[in-house]
């Protein structure tokens, strides 16, 4: 596959490229960013040195690539395909936010596998999820499979800095964020409509809130998630239904133990536990923000598209420690 | 006022130390370690070099001393007490878990001065409160006091490994939790009943559960916890009813800013602060585990059962970073 | 003491506010910061909710105090006194590099009490060492009053997140920093010239390279340095004379163990270890970077300056953990 | 070819795991430990649910294997071998230290590629190098190959908490090590001797004190190296030579531009960067303390040993963040 990739210069454009010049099925044509044109990637992007001696570039020759990732913030995905033509041949891989929410006239596959796939297989245009959506989804999804969801639901998840960007700002900025604690978009956060999208899809409706609180984790990589859900559903029951949801899902896990986030930590992973006490469901979720939470899922996402191997250069070594 | 530390050598009392080393009318008159009998204090303990050179005692001369703080693990400190006979007009703060619950017997006040201040002025015996617990009840007492606990609460909190005590385990790995994140005893803490004691104290009853999720912390100290209550009354309302709760806690502060951990880390002090969205109310909470959550709670009531100034030896600079 | 501090918004003057709030003969006249004007100083700086309702001022009315602290970045010192008149009876301590070197015209003292605290005591202007060179020459000083640094000298220091300010950088982004290691201006820095400066003072001539070393530390406070010198000197000989040297100092103390740097984080100390291998003497020495390094020994300064006594507020609760 | 891993349940052990799992050539017939014996290697080794069901074995089948990792602590190995017999055509990989340093009768290759690929490619049995000695030898053996360690030459070479092992110990817990500087074994550590070795081997002689100051670092992966060697050799005379040096070798790089760690971690990379200040060459280096520096190049050098391409399993993602 020769692929192109825009805004290549950011974080999760990074991530990609980490991914894709291991990956044996991936040619990429293009890297392209503007303000480091014709400079090397590994001026840029960490861990790459020794790997490629690939530059970014200035062009953007879609009629070469048959897919494009547009790695760009949010917003701008949509504003530049207003600007731009891109042969309708060519597949497209969103990792912003733009298109996610279905709307009349947005064809964008919403690119969460474990439940779209075979959407996504013959999708022209995937909308990857958002890292907190993939993580709290994989934790809810077989709940709303059971219909369980009907009470207000506790979500609490936190996240490494890297979920922030690459511009230094005062809430990344090392001396304040090491070994502090605190939450931003308490109850408001962006990615709460996409995640009351898929429940829905699969649970058909969604009739309480889903009251989730963000934290700023101490930490570079990562989320992990609390969900507490409301239910007279016995744990035996509910265990069951999670591991038959999951069980063709190649990166997605059900434990029996209690889980850790450095489990998944630079894997494309999300690990699953439920825990019941009286009439509380507890759903612990972890997964690397920036791969199954990003670009790791859009790999994933290309490879249903193109029909290899959804595990496909997606064998990552966990980083463990 | 004359002193005496049994378990001196772990970490609270090493924090205690720490304190009642520059205490402007604290005098130690013996540091028990049967283990470290003879050592000098800095050969346990971080931070003290050049400022004292006290030895840990296996002398524990009760009759010199007009208080003991037990610096014990949970559950020693009762067992201590059946073996030695201390005077009775010596006061006793106990670190432990150990007389917190009111029983038949008992006659140990909980040390929460925001509830307390009298009791603990006029107490013998004081039983001084756990980390957790002090920062999830300065985060839900005055809504107790307004009344509004009628619904389940969820509670999520995070704490720094050193709540986790001074003998390393698999958990307190320094590769292990750096950079990891992980729940332990969730909804099954040992701190909840005291929390429901007091909040149940104030309110009259307590007709809901505390959904209390505890988060292993990727740092050394400090705990924030978020509580989420459902209620109808107003944002307004519950501030004006929070600042007037605290408007006489020296070290408890309502604040109208979103809060982060590291305001309060190294002082005495637990910050507060409440959110409204629909009918959730949001409080956030943090304290030091250390100090607020453990000696500089239990230097507070020492101050008060002794009639000094509430802050006196407490005036601590902020690490801040 | 009244006091005023320019340059309030600043890393330095936030630790110098958390400090001179509890020293018991400091009155903050002014806070100064043009940006931040009208502005609670909690707004900015971390740490001090509950202890202080002051505002930053855009006045500096300075015959309304003792002594001023200059808190700009290196250069502006000398700048803002080209262009405002401070009357001669006021006392000034400059935290930036401006007049810490000697030169015809500068009758700024060097304020490192060690070797300067005569002069320091009867002088109207001080220029206070850089956080850097206070660790290093506090480890080479002694070994330079026996006159053993002839040979080239190997120095490899590493520094806390906090000494590179408060403006967020590349370096400085936790999802960079965190976990990382690098070095930065080696055999450059330019704290070198200020540590030859001292050396020379106390050795009479120092015919030999520092050779310098400075690492980015994956922590915000702190800096650990060791240094190691040829000489043939017995290691009793050179600990007798090290324990001598700083038999006065109340910060700054010989350890006969191994130290490690959270023994003085939080604090105003300077912890000095030596070992001996062959004909090399190891020095390693370790100080808090924003307080021996900065406005701890700021304020040891003006204690010496005005005849209080050297620890008055400065006896400071190591964090420990 | 067909794998045994002995003392399987280590920390070196889980990351051979982690690597052999992915590697395509790879089949390991069995994980031995005694203590884990039936359990699956899961419950002890993060980052490998989902993608292995394998359980620790008491066996140890040697004629089923082409391969035998040795996972022991230092000195278990030639233990191990005093009462076991293995079959003279299993080749051994041994990476604890018993048989790196040449002797009569020991018949151990030592495996560092770098300069001793031919050897590796016929050796029955190789001794893996040290972590610090792979990161130290590769910056200094090209300056050897030039004949210019002639002075004595400063090292300072900071590590991961992993390199510490599994078993908590005091230095290893979070509450103390976290934010925490120091070092340990200062011109004394055990890596000497084999750096001395290899050396001497590329140099014929050395007439020089390596003057080694490990520190223990912050975070748990990777590790950090600055060499300082006293030469008139110009930069660019050095620049030539270190990269004609490691033209040939696929994870040792010179690089043009300053270096930080987190561009190895968790890849088998290791970066080298020279610099000059009048007459002294500063070289940095950096890899990762459990790959480069360990079971990375166990598998490197399996691969050199049977044939294989040398990057075969070990095109690993840089985790950079």
């Amino acid at each position: 596959m020769k692929i192109g990739i825009l805004g290549a210069a950011g974080y999760t454009a990074g991530e990609l490229l980490r991914l894709l010049i291991n990956h044996p099925q991936a040619e990429i044509v293009f890297a392209n960013s503007e303000s480091n044109a014709g400079n090397p990637v590994t001026d840029v992007h960490e861990g790459l040195i020794g790997d490629t001696d690939m530059r970014f570039t200035s062009e953007m020759p879609f009629s070469e690539v048959d897919v494009v990732f547009f790695c760009f913030g949010h917003g701008k995905s949509e504003a530049f395909l207003k600007e731009h033509a891109i042969p309708s041949d060519v597949r497209i891989i969103d990792l912003a936010q733009d298109f996610r929410i279905k709307s009349p006239g947005n064809d964008y596959v919403y690119g969460l596998p474990e439940i779209n796939r075979s959407l996504i297989a013959h999708a022209r245009h995937v909308a990857n999820p958002g890292c907190f959506a993939t993580c709290i989804q994989l934790a809810l999804l077989p709940a709303a499979a059971m219909g369980l969801l009907t009470s207000d639901i506790s979500v609490n998840a936190i996240t490494g800095s890297t979920g922030a960007g690459q511009k230094p700002s005062s809430t990344t900025h090392f001396s304040w964020r090491a070994d502090n604690m605190s939450i931003y978009k308490p109850f408001s956060h962006q990615h709460v409509p996409e995640i009351r999208q898929s429940l829905t899809q699969v649970q058909g409706s969604l009739p309480c809130d889903i009251d989730f609180i963000p934290y700023r984790g101490n930490f570079a990589r990562g989320i992990f998630a609390t969900s507490v859900v409301k239910t007279d559903a016995t744990l035996d029951d509910i265990t069951a239904a999670y591991k038959d949801f999951y069980k063709d899902a190649p990166f997605t896990h059900y434990c029996d133990n209690a889980i850790d986030m450095k489990q998944v930590v630079n894997t494309n992973k999300c690990l699953v536990h439920c825990d019941k006490f009286g009439n509380k469901l507890l759903v612990t979720s972890c997964i690397d923000n920036l791969l199954k939470g990003a670009v790791g899922q859009a790999v994933q996402n290309m490879n249903i598209m193109f029909g290899l191997d959804e595990r496909c250069g997606l064998a990552l070594k966990a980083s463990a420690f």
